[in-house]
């Protein structure tokens, strides 16, 4: 049974915590937090928590859950050596953790929020490690969690940060947008859920530049002023304007 | 048996026909297209098609499934007055069908692509007409079509095809961005399915407002500008910085 520790109380970590403690084949060994109120709701058994980092004892992965800005800071504050210590970040190197433990990443790609449950058997976990022999070891653990499970290097973690983000930040955007022009107009936002549903449905078989559609990709000027004239606000008229023109001029990009 | 014919070949017309043709309760009574091979895959008995416009006998509903800028024309050529007459578009005033009908709107709410089969059922169909005694006939008709029918007032469909418009075109845009990068990277674009699905479900239980995650609602200015040097391509960097600031700065708009 493996032992598994977690430090930090975010979005992340929260989730992590609950998986790891419904896990059978591994136990949440230990939580430390500064912020143990916020995982209250967990209702986990009190000895799990450490009232000090130093009260961390030995585990086969310890998992850094925190804010990106404060992973250096926290891996120095382990007291040990040695051992195999993860971050969820997806941006931030391993190289980060401190060198005296052996270092690896844990990166979930998907987006939490407390309120809300997440399927973790479907969360594509990204895995790296510094040494090679460490891999097995936390592809294994991994596989506990999720049974989408990637070796992904630093570039292409940072590739895939940089893509999540179009995908998921900025498409949550247009949904926010489009929330708000259907109250403002008294319709109920639910009549765009297929539509929404349909368009993320859609590129899973077909490639999303071939699923393109709409005013700006036939170059429907007339629809496109329409539109923008509705918008009224000059904000986000600026912004529908750059988004059709980036449609316009698209071809394929080398990154 | 109400009798249904339908005028136009494109995608639009194209899902209409083969839905059309399969309802219980009414019957695809007759096809006109300039454009009939591009209807072949649908494999319809030859007698539904007209060679000519004028040969258009009496139907209960007759639906125009053109381009927006062809609706006008197509309804003067029609040859005969005060049947009803539908256009499926999101941005037309059904007063652009030729007056001497009697006139309405059937409009689905939902991406076609020839390629992918879509569930009508789940199609909101947004419904208007000029008589109100109409009104009945129409949402009869289209809830044979779909469970999801709504009455939607001019206004409130042009404010729907806006929104839609960022919920699906530019949704899909930023899939088609985050494509390129997975694929440049050499990242199984799978990786970000999870995280896609998951962003359009969460909608149905947040506000899409209070959904927003990433670096731009967090103001983590520092993986902003990583990002930005990430990406490279000018454009493409201005519309990052466009829709990061668009995050920052959103509050509730007025349409």
């Amino acid at each position: 049974m493996k032992k598994i520790s977690i430090i930090g109380s975010g979005n992340v970590a929260h989730h992590l915590i609950k998986k790891t403690s419904e896990l059978t084949d591994a136990k949440l060994h230990q939580v430390f937090a500064r912020n143990i109120n916020s995982l209250k709701s967990l209702q986990l058994p009190s000895y799990v928590f450490c009232e000090h980092i130093s009260n961390l004892d030995v585990a086969d992965l310890y998992i850094i859950a925190v804010n990106d800005a404060a992973i250096a800071e926290v891996s120095e504050q382990l007291h040990f050596e040695n051992r195999l210590v993860v971050h969820t970040s997806g941006t931030v190197s391993l190289r980060e953790i401190d060198a005296k433990n052996r270092r690896g990443v844990f990166y979930p790609l998907q987006t939490f929020s407390k309120e809300k449950t997440v399927n973790f058997e479907h969360v594509p976990l990204c895995l790296e490690t510094e040494h090679a022999e460490d891999y097995a070891l936390l592809e294994t653990i991994a596989k506990m969690y999720s049974t989408a499970v990637y070796p992904i290097s630093e570039k292409q973690r940072q590739s895939l940060h940089v893509a999540a983000v179009f995908a998921n930040n900025f498409t949550n955007h247009m949904y926010a947008i489009a929330e708000d022009i259907c109250s403002e107009n008294q319709v109920p936002f639910a009549v765009l859920q297929p539509l929404i549903e349909e368009t993320a449905e859609k590129i899973k078989t077909m490639h999303a530049v071939d699923a393109q559609t709409g005013p700006a990709k036939r170059k429907d000027e007339k629809t496109v002023q329409k539109h923008i004239d509705f918008i009224q606000d000059t904000a986000l008229q600026s912004l529908y304007k750059n988004i059709t023109q980036s449609i316009q001029n698209y071809h394929v990009k080398k990154f």
